[in-house]
């Protein structure tokens, strides 16, 4: 089917644009209350990410009532470890929380990477719903958490400030590091190719907690996986978004993906300068949404001028925050398409 | 009195060294058993941290037992907030909270900011015990948190991911949120020479929370209070340790402190270069010291090879993890003191 707006798609491929396209990390969320009302509906998030229709619904909210050029399949990227068997709860102001760990060998062994398409069906489904409602109207994102990642979860079993349990695995146990991390590459890889299959017109990896390595761990235990999916997908645009991996942008700006998104600590004018042949993605801080229209119009137009309007993509530098005011997203998808 | 091991001051002040000195952040703490034993003697943290013989006791322990080149005064940033009326509690696994926060300018006007010695007293007599028993065996390090992160605790009430509530006032209130910057400052600097006369040889500021602004932010509203504070304090050298600021590196290299720390994120090379004419302290991931000793020594070694000999302190890129078996600590001190 073809796209009635592909700005995202001409943007990531490097094609000139006649405008800016502009998305919001977790714009498929709480700050809408359409959102919390199917939400509260489903029960719990786990049963909303897992019920197609409603999954579906809330992917196609925020075209509808912020008007992005972009819709991005509501999901979440610790699906992977529970197709793995390793499922997860999402214990309210805790997050999620992993009842089982891998410790071990064994537990490696122990992990499934068969049949992920049928374990994920439900995200497939929702992908396919998605496609047929928005009918057109913009590009589908897909995506999936980094390698590194989806181990430091299947480690940890918990969110974590510093991940020491993680990274006291990659320090003590390199070689079992690499057998989990490669596992979870080829579930990820087979996961993506589906996402694409059902419609995805574009995939983003997210390395969420890539800032908590040093540099040498980022090249030794993030990066060698993060490259065998950039070069497994050839159907679509790969977009990379490794938060906090500052040291790390020359190495990915020559990994075979066409975007590379900023977080908001990242200087616009040194990431064109070390990511030269890529699209970029980004990077207004999230709290710049809790202020004035005026505050938002005036940092966002300063975060337009530094990217411009070629080989860039807007968005914030990180999802935006829950309670931020859905008329304050507005006005900055606004601001980025009237620039 | 004269220092048998000045090895610190002397790094810290530029001047020539026979060895490079070392300690490491979090070296006074549950890593230790003898700690251990005197924390569940005090009952609670804060007991421990306000009783001056206690907190000296835990001081000088690392000093005995692993052989580091500096004591640091066993406290908590958080007893500014404290001292200006703002109490906090220690929860178990959460950490510290605050039951009142700052919300309004009301709030700030009601703040304490007198008499700030006499609050924060069992801190200064901790500090001539530590030094009297140490008897100049090695320099103690005094600290304070920077105002920026202060301010966080202060805003949110406990520790954060994002430290949106914070970020939010000064997008929303930057004039509050300067006063209320201010007033920490004043009280920051007032603390930190009532250390220095009770016997501190060398300062830190920590920035703990520096890496969740953006460059702008951090320029606007972190470092005019660090340099007031490095300004005020002409009596002995002083440490600025902004966690993940690698973006203001420059621009804390021009600060009027002595010595910068680094967290582990950070290129040592890049960081010379960054940084030229102050004294470097950092910057190994805490996390090596869960590896083997040949690994510890590995890692050491690298590190010690790329700061060079002169202008530098080595330590750790944060303080070291609780669970860390204090012979891998010792192991990292001993490389360093036989490099």
């Amino acid at each position: 089917m073809n796209l009635k707006n592909d700005l995202l798609l001409r943007a990531a491929k490097g094609e000139e644009v006649e405008r800016i396209p502009v998305w919001t990390m977790r714009q498929a969320g709480r700050i809408l209350k359409e959102y919390r009302e199917v939400r509260a509906k489903a029960g719990s998030f786990i049963n909303l990410a897992k019920s197609p229709e409603m999954a579906a619904e809330v992917t196609i909210q925020p075209v509808d009532i912020l008007g992005v050029d972009a819709a991005i399949i509501f999901s979440d990227i610790l699906v992977v470890p529970e197709a793995m068997n390793l499922p997860y709860e999402m214990v309210e102001k805790k997050g999620p929380v992993f009842p089982k760990t891998v410790k071990t060998e064994t537990d490696i062994h122990a992990l499934n990477t068969e049949d992920i398409e049928h374990h994920l069906a439900y995200v497939i489904d929702a992908i396919k719903l998605v496609k047929k409602e928005l009918n057109g109207r913009v590009p589908l994102i897909g995506f999936a958490g980094a390698p590194f990642t989806i181990f430091c979860y299947m480690i940890e079993g918990k969110g974590s400030k510093t991940f020491s349990l993680a990274k006291k695995m990659l320090y003590t146990e390199p070689e079992i590091s690499r057998a989990l991390l490669q596992k979870i590459t080829d579930v990820t890889i087979t996961y993506l190719k589906a996402q694409i299959a059902a419609g995805a017109d574009l995939v983003q990896i997210f390395d969420s907690w890539a800032g908590i390595l040093s540099p040498e761990q980022y090249s030794a235990f993030a990066i060698p996986y993060i490259k065998q999916i950039c070069d497994a997908i050839q159907e679509t645009p790969v977009t990379v978004f490794a938060k906090g991996a500052y040291f790390a942008r020359e190495e990915i700006g020559q990994l075979g993906c066409q975007v590379v998104g900023l977080d908001w600590n990242m200087s616009i004018s040194e990431s064109r300068k070390l990511i030269p042949n890529k699209t970029l993605q980004g990077n207004l801080d999230p709290c710049v949404l809790y202020g004035s229209f005026n505050e938002i119009e005036r940092n966002t137009k300063a975060m337009l001028t530094a990217f411009g309007k070629q080989r860039y993509i807007a968005n914030l530098g990180h999802g935006v925050y829950p309670d931020t005011n859905p008329d304050n997203v507005k006005c900055f998808i606004d601001t980025v398409k009237s620039f």
